[in-house]
């Protein structure tokens, strides 16, 4: 029901995605046909990583445009642009931090005058532009990697999950580790389990061994010192909100990485489609970080690990400070610490 | 068959111990009688940190000295040398990277010559020493931490375990908590679960709800966060090694913690008794980094997190860099840099 190597797509009135709650257990396609369905499954991280969830929320723009059309068909279709508007805000509500949600439902009601096909064209749009954009950033922060590092084969490090399940397809840093490892120059991928929903040891490790790619997976907790000790040749992540001043917000355990990279001069590198990028805020101050529910931390896979009763801090995300980003890179270009580096040396 | 708020000590032959494996899910006691027994629990953790497994290594050199006893009995017992030299140096490597272990051993081996009695009363001086040395730190460092800090009641962030069930009784980072909660001084103890065994999440949680002390647990990657955003008024840890350079060998985790502290301004203080010191070891770059079963990274609580196959990295300790470190203290005094510190300003 999913083309090739997508994980999200379109097919016959309803959003099809991989289930990345069931993974690496079991691969299951989720067909969702309604707009609360489509909010919940990015509530419960079963549609997550930013691309993916910005896509998924137009399209379920285009289903709120679908059921709430109002006479006429085809390119007379019309719909009730007040419900419309009222279901986009509560998909683009569904999760705070990364901007592409917000992003994606805005362009897709941005068509909501031309009828309920032109919504759906525009999301449909948005689920090939998601591919290509991601292979035009893959290649592009490829290349920065090459000319960043001296070592060869490459060892990279990543954290979460930013491969093809977190995007329509191939990914954005994760995607890069696959355009070098097309290219024979790949070494060893090392990932964090990431906790607490383990997006690494669930997804990223299965989408490397679904590639061929050699990967090793540590706490989150020990990716900094594999940077330290000489491990790592570059780190590679993705985004869910770049700020003007080049702040980015990412999956919780980004700092801890960024820190070390920093202090042991290892590239430090964030990919990330344009859409990321939050032109409407000047720095990382301003991010609203989501903050889940302590049971995710508290309890593994419906186990609990601590004593009954204990609390959790548990925030889904942090701020990588600008000054510890080597570069950003997106389709349309490197941005801002690598150009300045590059200009300085 | 353990006294007070003792987690270890010497019960008519053998060896009693709380079982850190089996909690926050039971409290149950370990009855060890033979060496073999000493070295399976330690290796295992079910007696781990690193003042508890030195007090076990030298009871386990008296559990061998009483076994090889040859001839005489009270004070004119003897025992078979090379026989317990042969246990002794298996104790001391059943894991590597704390000193203690080998400080205690060693102190244990030194009454050989006057037999096993003599033996037993040294190890069984230090059970009561460790206690006396963990309220000493305990208490200097609270000091410190209030030289070194405004803010009252005060945010603390502490990693792994080093409470009582770290050592004989009381506790060393966690022994300084307690000191200061005992004082009203405490509003949260912020702690990482500890990935990959959980220390945190199982036996610092246990330790803090059974002192009636506010906290919270997070992912270890969180912790850098927490710091970043004003959350922790001072972190506090134990040590494992510390080096003659003020370098400090911890649990894995530690070191992104230290990055944190530094880039925010907030105190990093270690507390650890005068035997975690290796005046051997000029620095940190010597220091014997245990590596361990990648199952336990790979799994969790038995149960798989990953695709079969996922290999891990799994180093059980990191270095933090002794520019990081606010202040090792010890029983004896407040080493190095905090010193250095005062008197420049």
């Amino acid at each position: 029901m999913l083309p090739g190597d997508r994980s999200l797509s379109w097919d016959d009135g309803a959003v099809v995605a991989v289930d990345q709650c069931a993974l690496p257990g079991a691969y299951r396609l989720l067909r969702l046909s309604t707009v609360d369905e489509v909010i919940a499954a990015i509530r419960r991280l079963a549609i997550r990583g930013a691309p993916a969830i910005g896509v998924a929320g137009a399209l379920a723009v285009a289903l709120s445009a679908a059921a709430h059309r109002v006479g006429g068909s085809g390119v007379d279709g019309r719909c009730d642009e007040v419900a419309v508007r009222a279901d986009a805000r509560r998909i683009a509500a569904a999760r705070p931090t990364a901007v592409n949600l917000g992003w994606a439902v805005e362009r897709a009601v941005s068509k909501l005058a031309f009828g309920p096909d032109a919504v759906l064209r525009e999301a449909l749009a948005m689920v090939v532009e998601d591919e290509h954009v991601n292979r035009a950033v893959a290649s592009r922060a490829a290349d920065l990697v090459r000319r960043v590092t001296k070592r060869r084969p490459l060892r990279l490090l990543t954290h979460c999950n930013t491969g093809r399940l977190a995007t329509v397809a191939w990914g954005t840093a994760l995607g890069t580790i696959r355009t070098l490892a097309e290219a024979g120059q790949v070494e060893e991928v090392l990932f964090g389990e990431t906790r607490p929903l383990l997006q690494g040891a669930r997804l990223t490790a299965w989408e490397l061994a679904e590639a061929g790619i050699p990967h090793r997976m540590c706490v989150d907790s020990a990716g900094p010192t594999a940077i330290a000790t000489g491990l790592v040749d570059c780190v590679l992540v993705g985004a869910d909100r770049v700020c003007l001043n080049g702040d980015v917000a990412n999956k919780i355990g980004t700092y801890p990485l960024a820190l070390a990279a920093n202090r042991a001069g290892v590239p430090f590198v964030v990919v990330s489609p344009e859409s990321t990028v939050d032109r409407a805020l000047a720095s990382g101050a301003g991010i609203e970080i989501e903050h889940r529910d302590p049971a995710e931390v508290t309890a593994l896979a419906g186990a609990p690990i601590t004593p009954p009763g204990t609390g959790a801090y548990n925030p889904a995300f942090d701020v990588v400070p600008a000054d510890l980003v080597t570069a950003v890179v997106t389709e349309n270009g490197v941005h801002r610490n690598e150009i300045r580096r590059e200009a300085a040396s």
